[in-house]
């Protein structure tokens, strides 16, 4: 039900990948599902099925409140069937605060993990990276930017099959010192771990695939993976626009065409589909509210994937055998006891 | 002698503006310099002179420091000139830190102004956006928020004309309540004031054109204006190699040359030179230390338009007038009174 479009855009997403073989569980109001359903054809075929949820979290509802108060919701209904075992994972381009926040209560956390990260896998000229908050929690302790890194990289290892990821710290200069004072702080933490840090990183250096994962802030994340999407897409307008310009462009424009697509792909992170958020015990993909039918179509398949892999059951194990975790926790609850009265 | 190449990059891009008819003081190591200036032709009957300076401040040095030991340092020396009337302005490409530390203890707050701000002009598919702070200040209060958006206003105004800016807000959500701790409390201020406040913005919003000020702290700035200039250059190069691809596509490069090069020249933040640094006395622009010949020309040229259109004079007469500057320093007073002893 959830997006900003909601099941015109969902369904079709759904559709498609039930046509490559993934069993699809619709969750939401029954009569708009069926009703969205039966302006596709085949679906009788297909191995989906629909769960009835009467309620919808809205767009701008605060988490919160809609978890007290829609007790029947969407997305709550959803993860509440991972929970009883009969749903391997979520996908929701709904209220991302409100998929967090069930997310956090239904599914769980893993042990010795504080808060759960939205990690989006970005493009880069080479491999991807992985940027993590980009926007499950805002005013972020120190520790916390230190068990991100610990998710990340576990999550580099395994899906990305990285051996051993470059792990950096998202500040404004590499030297150590340079930051605001969570930074400086998260900066001393992950030092200690046995990550490869790799230090502080600047904002040119996200996009360079020279880094495997870049940790910052949910306030922080957010805003870099909306600046990069808006920019690629002005990218992409301009460069239409330029090579419209002149006759001469339009030619070079035809028969550059191809190449061109190649590059409007890399810009796309409609591509890239959905966020997961790490350190729950079960598969919770978050879409972008705007998403189009390719990006909810490749959230789902990245769900199908990690479900495949059993990429989550190995990010628990290795998070729930990670000692470095437990001491960004055991360092928190230090914290609280010195904490002034 | 600033920035990381330093006279090698500075002393051409001084040249290029005097023969412009630009007066140049260049201030450092007189032997540096007239080593440098040796290599270049006809300097004799340009408006250049050098004012020596014996020491200059590392790139990686803390600006306390910095400020402390080195009394004689190029841009310490360069604000006196200012000060005591010798110069109209100050170009840095040195260690910024330095150069933000020295503005204010050198040439001068405005009256009511809390925390000086870096202005950078950017790019946008329209016209320019002012993204204020870009990294003179990290874990800004809400008031010091406030009162960048009031800078940036004047700015607007007076230097890019703009009747009415758009001041926006950036964080992580367009509804009022979204955002972290800080930004939340900003809101509330910034809708009291009389500017053209437009809310929240998001990442996406900032490079549509559709927004004429863009309101942050320097940590945030900092890494967008990074993250920006790191993607315009990994689009460019991907670009270039997707159209070299094939050979048809190397056709098609050739053909569309010209409208690729306007299209790089709006990826190309050399272009727009350096950041005022806004709420001094004086004129001082902030170059990146990694700046070449064409930013570092662009930002002294950039110090030149402000001299000649007595934009800083402007901007300190309708700061010094502004009755909702002085509200927020109040604002900060207040809750000084009221924080616990």
């Amino acid at each position: 039900m959830g997006g900003d479009i909601g099941p015109k855009v969902n369904i079709p997403a759904a559709l498609q990948v039930a046509r490559e073989g993934v069993n699809i569980i619709l969750v939401g109001d029954e009569a708009v599902l069926r009703a969205e359903l039966a302006r596709h054809e085949g679906v009788g075929s297909l191995p989906v099925t629909i769960h009835h949820a009467s309620q919808v979290v809205d767009m701008d509802e605060k988490p919160g409140d809609a978890m007290r108060r829609k007790k029947d919701s969407s997305i709550l209904v959803a993860c509440q069937l991972v929970k009883d075992g009969l749903a391997d994972g979520v996908v929701s381009a709904g209220n991302s605060g409100a998929s967090v926040a069930c997310g956090m209560f239904v599914l769980g956390r893993i042990k010795g993990v504080e808060r759960p990260a939205l990690a989006s896998i970005m493009p880069t000229e080479k491999s991807p990276v992985v940027l993590i908050d980009v926007g499950a929690n805002v005013d972020s302790k120190p520790f916390h930017l230190a068990q991100f890194g610990i998710m990340a990289d576990v999550l580099a290892r395994d899906v990305l099959g990285i051996a051993r990821p470059r792990v950096g710290l998202l500040s404004i200069g590499e030297e150590e010192g340079k930051g605001n004072t969570v930074v400086k702080e998260a900066f001393d933490l992950l030092k200690q771990t046995s990550l490869n840090f790799v230090g502080n990183v600047e904002g040119r250096d996200v996009f360079t695939g020279d880094l495997d994962v870049a940790v910052c802030d949910g306030f922080v994340g957010n805003i870099c993976l909306k600046l990069s999407e808006g920019l690629g897409r002005s990218f992409g307008r301009v460069l239409k626009r330029e090579l419209k310009r002149h006759m001469l462009s339009r030619m070079g424009a035809a028969l550059s065409m191809g190449s061109l697509k190649n590059f409007a792909r890399m810009l796309d992170y409609a591509e890239y589909g959905g966020a997961p958020l790490l350190g729950l015990k079960s598969i919770l993909i978050v879409c972008h509210g705007a998403s189009n039918i390719k990006a909810v179509t490749n959230a789902i398949r990245m769900a199908a994937t990690y479900v495949d892999k059993k990429a989550h059951e190995h990010l628990a194990e290795e998070l729930t055998a990670h000692k470095e975790l437990g001491q960004f926790c055991r360092h928190k609850a230090q914290e609280e006891t010195s904490a002034p009265a």
